[in-house]
């Protein structure tokens, strides 16, 4: 009923994460009632973005220049490697301005049910840019997840016996948090690394 | 830190109905880690379809052609002329498959909270519709929200000297309602339009 490039655009809207069939065809609508201030501009973008973007052959990071701006940026600290699941986890680092050194984007856990193993993520690459030397301390930023808690004990593994210094992230109650919202796993683990007041 | 083509993406996300800063973030993920697969697909339909697609400018419908495929079609009654605020309700009609004739699209209700009057509405084309003879009835299927009613209204007041039967939607319990859920107003008028068994 609607031309076969609207049934096109709600078919392929309804594949991004979050829109089910109904929203992919109110945002199709919003869309062509805004062709010009909208729609027009973000098939460019979408274009522009898709051709320009690549992933860092060093770290995994998305970007438009390879070796990425963050590891091309002389003013990082080249002797820190925080590890993540995923560019979104970079994203959120970045966001909060916590780190200055580089990042190892892994592109996912390890996960026995979704039959991702060690050669599906980007280790080897990890264990080659520790090998080469001058890095102070790993950080393994992986998810309190079972599968990031997997994925961290076999980098641990996997990189002990190049003698650097492996950390991990604080379990513990969330800033702002409240106890009695806190599932027994982290509390627990709050209760165990309690400091000195 | 993203370089400026991902910003711009997820700004214009961001735009999207349904859409707030942390979703347009991970679509714009989901996309960048799809590159071949789903955006380039998605910016070169969303390309497609702002060139290709207009209003219709008898109904006010969107499509590659115009008049619309609906209005071009012969095997429509065109007769029947069914008025409706937005493209989404005229796609509902079709979905339902419960209409052969000709739609008309107002492209909103009148409004006086948001300064929507008639002259913002497709309401003079209607009435040029209607006054050029050959409709035997105008099924008014404006929502039945108070600024749908109230356009409902001024339409019957507007197309009254031109002897067209009006005619508009019923009012009652939806199909798979259940009456206890349903508000007083539902079923105050499913209770006065009863009929029989």
């Amino acid at each position: 009923m609607n031309g076969p490039e609207i049934e096109r655009l709600i078919q392929l809207l309804g594949r991004l994460p979050g829109l089910g069939p109904r929203s992919a065809r109110r945002v199709a609508l919003h869309l062509l009632k805004k062709r010009e201030t909208l729609m027009q501009p973000l098939g460019t973008a979408l274009g522009d973005a898709a051709r320009a973007i690549r992933s860092c052959s060093t770290c995994g990071n998305l970007d438009t220049i390879d070796p990425c701006s963050i590891c091309a940026d002389p003013n990082r600290d080249q002797g820190l490697i925080c590890v993540v699941e995923d560019v979104g986890d970079l994203w959120a680092m970045e966001r909060g301005k916590i780190f200055r050194g580089l990042y190892h984007v892994l592109g996912g856990s390890l996960s026995a049910l979704d039959g991702i193993g060690p050669d599906e993520l980007n280790i080897a690459g990890l264990v080659k840019r520790v090998g080469a030397g001058g890095i102070r301390e790993v950080i393994v930023a992986t998810n309190a997840t079972v599968d990031g808690q997997t994925t961290a004990h076999y980098l641990a593994e996997r990189l002990g016996a190049l003698d650097v210094p492996l950390t991990r992230l604080a379990h513990g109650v969330p800033v702002g948090g409240e106890l009695d919202w806190l599932d027994d796993g982290t509390l627990a683990t709050a209760f165990k690394a309690r400091r000195a007041l």
